[in-house]
This record gives C-alpha cells, sequence and structure tokens, in this order.
C-alpha cells in the first residue's frame, strides 16, 4: 500500500495554499527542496527529494533524499551512519518545499564534512568566516576516500 | 563599488567546501535558494536570489529576493511593508544554499498570506493539519486583491 501524492495542478489556489490535501509541488526534474532542522532549530542541510524518497521518508520515518550529483535515491546515513530520524513534516504555503524536522543519530553530523550541520560558514566583510563547528567523524575514513 | 562574487568554477572542492571565498553557486538560471530563519530557529520562509538580489541584500541590509512568478527582482517588504533586515548571512559546504538570519520587522508576517512563517501546516495521517499559527495581517487588504 503505497502512498500516492496528489497532484497540486488539480487544485485551486486556495486549496493548495489552505487546504488540507498534501501535494508536493516537484519540479520539472521530479525534485522537491528538503530541508532538515533539528529540534533546536538548528538548520542541518538542505538536499531534494523525489516522490519515491518522499514515499520511504514517510512509510520508514527514516529520511531518504535523491541525490543530484549521483543522480539516484540515498538513504541519508547509507554509508555513514548519520540516519536522519523524521519527526515533523512540514510544507510551505505553495507547497514547493518541505521542511523536516529530524532527529540526527549516528556521531550527530548531518553534512558529509563530518559537521553537525552543513551551514558551518558565515559571510563576514565579504569573506566566509568558520564558525568553529567540529568534526564529529573524520570524512577521509567514513568515505574511504 | 559593487559587490562582485568569485566563480565557483574557479575554486578546487577543497576551496568552495572549506576555503574563505564566498563563491555562490547559482544555478542555470542564475538563482539560488535562500532560507530565511528567525534568531529563535524558526524558519520562515525559502525563496531565491539572483546575484544582483543578493549583492542588495548584502550592501543595503534589507533582504532581497528575485520571484520567480513574476519574474523579477523583489524587495521583501516592498509592497507588505514586511521587511526583513538581515543578521547573519550562512552558506552550505558546497556553497549552492543561503542561509538567513532575518529580524522579520512589519507585524512579523513572512508569509504572503499574513502568516509569521510560511510553514503553517503539517503532514497527519496522510493530510495537511494547520497549525494554528495566526494571520498578522489580512492579505486581501495588503495586497488589494
Amino acid at each position: 500500500m503505497s502512498i500516492v501524492f496528489a497532484d497540486p495542478a488539480a487544485l485551486s489556489h486556495a486549496q493548495l495554499e489552505e487546504g488540507t490535501v498534501f501535494a508536493p509541488r516537484f519540479d520539472v526534474q521530479g525534485l522537491i527542496t528538503a530541508i532538515a532542522q533539528d529540534a533546536a532549530g538548528r538548520v542541518l542541510m538542505v538536499a531534494h527529494m523525489n516522490a519515491e524518497a518522499l514515499r520511504l521518508t514517510i512509510e520508514s520515518g527514516d529520511v531518504h533524499y535523491f541525490s543530484r550529483s549521483r543522480g539516484k535515491l540515498w538513504k541519508k546515513g547509507e554509508t555513514s551512519g548519520e540516519v536522519q530520524k523524521l519527526i515533523r513534516l512540514a510544507t510551505d504555503c505553495d507547497q514547493d518545499v518541505l521542511l523536516l524536522t529530524v532527529e540526527q543519530t549516528g556521531r550527530g553530523a548531518a553534512c558529509h564534512t563530518g559537521r553537525k550541520s552543513c551551514f558551518y560558514r558565515v559571510l563576514q566583510d565579504g569573506a566566509l568566516a568558520d564558525t568553529g563547528e567540529p568534526r564529529l567523524f573524520d570524512p577521509d575514513a567514513v568515505y574511504r576516500r
């Protein structure tokens, strides 16, 4: 019994924005932007999902994405062990972005660089400054590069 | 003296991910995804910026986006009064997403529906449930629809 998502084109503007029908607006490549945030409000990472990744995420409770660079479905943590458990899934007014609240398991590193969050640099006077986010794993060891 | 962003294609993978050079990776349409979050960690909205919107945001401190639906530069709050003041600008490991920490001025509504956040619905048992986020303005009055 697999989830089938409603077609957003079949909804009125009001239904899309104020209704109860979940009709994720995948783009022309079949992808939707997904933001993963922890319960404390820290944005961990941003990636994309296709319909299959979204279905598997909802059905299993483990977050799945679609890797644009590798062109394939990707269970978060399948290599690194940094599995994300879905706590809450929100969508925005026009249903073209998903906001996931997740529990970041493993060593707590959502980023492939080994850091908790991918957002470890901030703009200061025209250059990026590292916020000093520690590495929770060694990416060379984890990904055997 | 206008800001010119570095070309990400001129950077090595290590420079892009670990370096201090800000080289936002605009997509083939010249856009980059921008997430606006308040200081408390609430994700308010997700939109896109072109290079001009990003430059104006950094130079003026008022957040500018590029509206894909209207095909034009858009100073957030120009119609609604809900201006966003930039507090902090972070980017992710591969520099293809911007995470803005903003002060949402005006009535505090980032969403065009009048709500604080665009993420006012969560998935529950296959349908969207409204989280009960109040409207801080009447969109029909503000946008004169």
